[in-house]
């Protein structure tokens, strides 16, 4: 099987020390999958690490002067060489534990946005460091991005969350997959770029791994596309005394149980909205939502939430 | 023909809005050469980035908590995707203003060394931030980094420059050149790792890319490595009245050279060397040191210093 797995925020850390801590441990969980010979893509995520460099960066800025301003589509490639890095070191010990050859290879990515996507008109994802009213308009000046003040702690800077049209690199990583080599791709989402006459540029977006990794998977063609995270299952009415857990639900279902509200936004919604998305694009395949230390058994359809078309 | 390209400082840019355009002119070099149906792997420097990185965390670590200590490794890391992003988004413009439909991937690289290696008892290649005394002790406690005096002007972390072994990614970087992918790897000589008892660790060191990208060349048994840096021709006398270009020098030259003094230390001897080292090995192969606006003819042998195996 081909798989797409896009991994959580509780599968990396927020400093480098910490993240080769969960690394290991997230690799032993990889390495279990891999072992049942599939071939496997893994997305992650990268909001707290490229927070971290967005803020090295701005702070580091400000009290000297030889620090240039970091533009968020380079933060965010950096991100995926220190996670990429990490993961692909991480798994490739966590295999040869197994007695496994098998190569690991982090491709950084860059994914195709509209620039004339709606959500570049009213931006609202807050990044990078907190700044005073003056600093923050003089970023705003160098980098052209909005300021919003958030919690009173002072402002940030706000970008918008567009949709992800396309994949730059899928050919890359389609050829990877072909020799089974391990492949860490779309990191974050990947550097959110636009078409214009001169080619593709980098513009300061964010964009939904969750979202991106379901348009990698219909595009490479994927069987199964397993989202892990820190549930073993979705759940309806979550946190509440009628809290059920469900084993498997229908697109028809989970889109009914998001008109009904039962998925918080930017946590579980846009995992089961990438399910639905993926599983409808491709009916004989099947997406399924699962605890990162259940990935082996989720791909068997053994735990977690089983999104399938219908 | 398949070629390894190791690129100069003078290729990338100091800032990321200085690099985006020295990119374009380093792009458009490159797509001249691609354009004669070559198979090319591109290995870039990363010495004033990773800097850049290293001074962002440090300065930012000491005015904000939330900042962590960043260890070389990932600032490594860090670099290769910041630096291979711009010069995979470049080189694939270049490219398709030129019509031409080609793949171009990076690939995260981590580089074997050992930790034996005679290097490590002589840390001598200073990074990152100039600190004060204090500060220093504190990183060096945290860190494990020997400090030293730097010119006057504060302490630096020194670090080793150890003998790469082996490009641990050296598969992936070959199935995708099956593809005709333009391939970047190994940026900065890549992120140097030790082998343990528990698998592959990443290594505060500074890994020469000049002679990790002839070791590249080696194991994907390339029939080219030019080294592109900012002069035309390798000079005898460089810099003096009795200064003479060389067209062309066999291995046993070169070594005379060498001897003679006649290449500056980490400027045109880690070339000199590497492309000795590289065609001793593959005696019937050529490398050519040239610059890199002379990339395609250099691949021709018309322009630059060819190596020649004698």
């Amino acid at each position: 099987m081909r798989i797409v797995v896009a991994l959580g925020g509780n599968a990396l850390g927020n400093t480098p020390k910490e993240q080769l801590e969960l690394v290991k441990h997230t690799s032993t969980c990889i390495a279990e999958l891999v072992s049942q010979k599939h071939e496997v893509v893994i997305v992650h995520g990268n909001g707290p690490q490229v927070g971290m460099i967005q803020t090295a960066f701005d702070e580091a800025g400000q009290s000297n002067g030889n620090v240039p301003l970091m533009p968020l589509p380079e933060c965010g490639a950096m991100s995926q060489g220190y996670i990429g890095y990490h993961l692909q070191n991480g798994i490739k010990n966590a295999l040869e534990e197994r007695k496994l050859i098998r190569d690991v290879a982090t491709v950084v990515t860059q994914t195709l946005v509209d620039e004339n996507d709606e959500a570049f008109e009213t931006p609202t994802k807050p990044i990078g460091a907190f700044h005073s009213k003056t600093e923050a308009e003089e970023i705003s000046r160098a980098t052209g991005l909005p300021f919003v003040e958030d919690s009173g702690r002072g402002y940030r800077a706000v970008v918008a969350s567009p949709k992800p049209l396309d994949i730059v690199e899928k050919n890359s990583i389609r050829q990877l997959l072909k020799n089974e080599t391990i492949v860490i791709a779309a990191g974050g989402g990947g550097i959110p770029v636009v078409r214009t006459k001169t080619g593709l540029k980098g513009i300061p977006a964010v964009i939904d791994k969750d979202r991106s990794s379901a348009v990698l998977a219909q595009i490479i063609d994927a069987d199964a596309f397993v989202i892990l995270t820190a549930v073993d299952q979705v759940a309806l009415d979550f946190g509440k005394p009628t809290e059920r857990k469900i084993p498997k639900m229908s697109t028809a279902e989970a889109k009914a149980y998001i008109e009904e509200g039962h998925f918080a936004k930017g946590s579980m919604l846009p995992k089961v909205e990438a399910a639905i998305d993926f599983v409808s694009g491709k009916p004989e395949a099947k997406a399924v939502i699962a605890a990162l230390e259940d990935a082996a058994e989720a791909v068997r359809g053994e735990k977690g939430t089983v999104v399938h078309y219908e």
